[in-house]
């Protein structure tokens, strides 16, 4: 049976009239959009305690994640989150940790759908003028949606009253008989898998939710075929990216966690003490992390951190023989001071270059246990101090090849794997 | 448009006459099972230049765990991986390096069908009695399938003539219209998504694909459809677990390398030099682990590994002060000369306890060059080797909780993350 419905199109609710009033959203969208955020999900799929939106990567839960891809959007004014009374608590104490300004957390009904309208609803203060034109709806585990795609959702919805993401189907969809033996299978081509986010013309989804049944309540999954059954708005299906994925399985996290890896380490900002030799050193480096997709923008001197704080996650710093870890206690401190590791932890790699040939490789030991204080410290801001050794010989005037590339290999995978368990310790390149 | 049909049963291929002689498998399976891995996709949704099949994981590519995934069942006969022309050598080379014996190579056609069926084919000497009574069609990017679940698919195609894995779908089905707007939503419940693998008769596949028209061998997706169609067999239906799945975005290598890595860190085997303190920090450490959900069987003599090596991925060895270097080096010649770096990196880590109280941080450090060449060495045959130098005060007459936890850390860390650019490093604890 499909859940086709012949929409009486006289039901369809006059938006136009009522929101053609002319909202101004603060950039470039000229009507506004708030967003409702179902995060009331129990995660047994992934086989884990921790509801999937709770999970932590690099020492922030999932949903932050999502609520962050919508609140850097300036055209984005309000995000209602929808959670199960019990974490509400929780919730807060999320919102308030990872500053979060847009928020409002609502507490759920008992089934997705009655969550969702009482986030519609928490989007309505009681004055038409005040709500918004369109309403964002989205998931909470998919973290990575982006802002053309949103931007694409939510003009859709202005013009058609209702738009929703689509995805190809990767597996054939097939129909069972009810002793469990194939009954018939889909043309894939001529179906597509619903997904994440849809929008709405604010009166439409409010008008769809409140002529809904019971059923439609308990055991309907799709707002788009509401608003279709209840208002006559037959949603415009917009294919999106594989970035829109919902993290649904144990494998999932990992999934996650590895594109939040890649996108914190793509680039770098590289100081050094300003010698030949580091600087020299800088730009074999420049060349090898390119290679490996992260471009390192390299500035000659100690000073120019400052201007480097607001944007980069990952710092490295060279020193020749002198320990130089009195200025990356100094970087470590503005990373601090700027409260710059809120969102994500910020990676600080020293790189000493010992150039006396005659040194024991014993001696490079030293400096170790005033590292790892000051790694221990900066841990619990959640910024991540590595030190690494690379050692020359003086008839080393150049770099060779294959040790520069070592160096470059260990610095990346420093900053690519962000693990906080290696804070403190002293590689050897 | 569904693709369901009206089968017309008369045309049914008598197989239990064909295949009633008994053949016998060499356990537990009486009758026998061969396997054909289409493996010829160009990997294009996960954005990769190397099709996923051949992607490595740990220095292995992935068709390579799939076929270990069947190789290693003794009810499965034979294996025909079908590969586009190009990627023949490729293929064989994988199979001479991973040193897999059931594997035969043949070249597929124009389409997925096509393939298949020329590994069908493949398994037909033309000798009747030598062509096996069952053939499973799995992907080559299914890595993770289990035996209980292939024999269940194995046996439901002996009973049934045709049988394939289901899965609940994760998604909302839509039909669209061809303006592009939603048509219908698909009831979720009573469909399911069909996935790998799948097993049928040989006959019946067989006499499915010779009936087969050319629109089906180019635009056919499921095997499952053709033999309902085309011998009027109605596949029986399993639902299967989420391991099933495919890897077939950019995503699923993390997670399948997470899956993998997962697998390989389950058990460790920890072997000391005898003494009380390294013995009593055995017993600490397995505790720890047993909460990192790692079984660690604690040997007290450095004898002992022989006995493991036939199983075990993950060493650690203990040594209180002298450098028990040249004991890790035996355990690396041991496990070379088994060949047990194969399939998987195996790791050791090598743990010095220091209690000499006086000793400055930087003598610790002796040792560290030698360590690196024998890692060199032992990387070069899939054994990545690190030291962790576990620093007690003489006072420290027990262990504090605090150190041993953050030893039982670092140590899970190396064990887990496989990461052969810190192989040769020393961390202190």
């Amino acid at each position: 049976m499909n859940l086709s419905s012949d929409p009486d199109r006289s039901g369809q609710p006059e938006c136009s009239s009522r929101h053609g009033g002319g909202h101004k959203a603060t950039s470039g969208v000229h009507f506004t959009v708030s967003v409702v955020l179902p995060a009331g999900g129990t995660g047994e799929r992934t086989g884990l305690v921790t509801p999937k939106q709770f999970y932590m990567f690099l020492n922030r839960p999932l949903i932050s994640y999502t609520i962050q891809a919508f609140e850097r959007l300036s055209w984005i004014q309000h995000i209602v989150v929808v959670v199960a009374e019990e974490s509400i608590a929780l919730m807060t104490d999320i919102v308030q940790r990872f500053q979060h300004t847009k928020v409002r957390v609502v507490s759920g009904g008992a089934t997705r759908h009655r969550s969702i309208f009482n986030g519609v609803q928490a989007l309505d203060p009681g004055e038409s003028a005040a709500t918004p034109d369109v309403v964002i709806i989205h998931d909470a585990v998919r973290p990575f949606v982006e802002e053309d795609f949103l931007l694409e959702i939510a003009m859709a919805a202005k013009e058609n009253g209702a738009s929703g993401a689509i995805r190809p189907l990767v597996s054939t969809v097939i129909a069972t008989t009810s002793e469990g033996y194939l009954d018939h299978s889909l043309e894939r081509g001529k179906y597509r898998a619903s997904e994440m986010p849809q929008g709405f013309l604010y009166c439409v989804i409010h008008q769809a939710y409140q002529k809904c049944s019971e059923f439609d309540f308990d055991f309907g999954t799709e707002c788009l075929h509401l608003a279709l059954q209840h208002t006559g708005t037959r949603a415009k299906l917009i294919e999106g990216p594989p970035t829109l994925w919902k993290v649904t399985y144990k494998r999932d996290l990992a999934a996650a966690e590895s594109i939040i890896k890649e996108t914190l380490c793509r680039s770098a900002c590289l100081t050094s003490d300003g010698s030949k030799r580091a600087r020299e050193l800088g730009r074999c480096l420049q060349k090898l992390m390119a290679s490996l997709d992260m471009e390192l923008d390299v500035l000659p001197e100690p000073i120019g951190d400052a201007s480097r704080l607001s944007k980069e996650w990952n710092f490295i710093k060279l020193f020749l023989n002198g320990s130089g870890l009195s200025e990356v206690e100094e970087t470590v401190k503005a990373l601090e001071a700027a409260n710059r590791a809120l969102l994500h932890p910020v990676v600080v790699v020293w790189v000493r270059l010992e150039t006396s040939d005659g040194m024991s490789v014993s001696e490079t030991g030293a400096g170790h246990l005033p590292l790892m204080e000051l790694a221990s410290a900066a841990k619990l801001q959640n910024i991540l101090l590595y030190g690494i050794h690379f050692l020359l010989s003086e008839e080393d005037a150049g770099f060779s090849e294959g040790s520069v590339k070592r160096l470059a290999e260990l610095t990346y995978t420093l900053i690519h794997d962000r693990n906080a368990l290696l804070a403190g310790q002293i590689l050897c390149a």
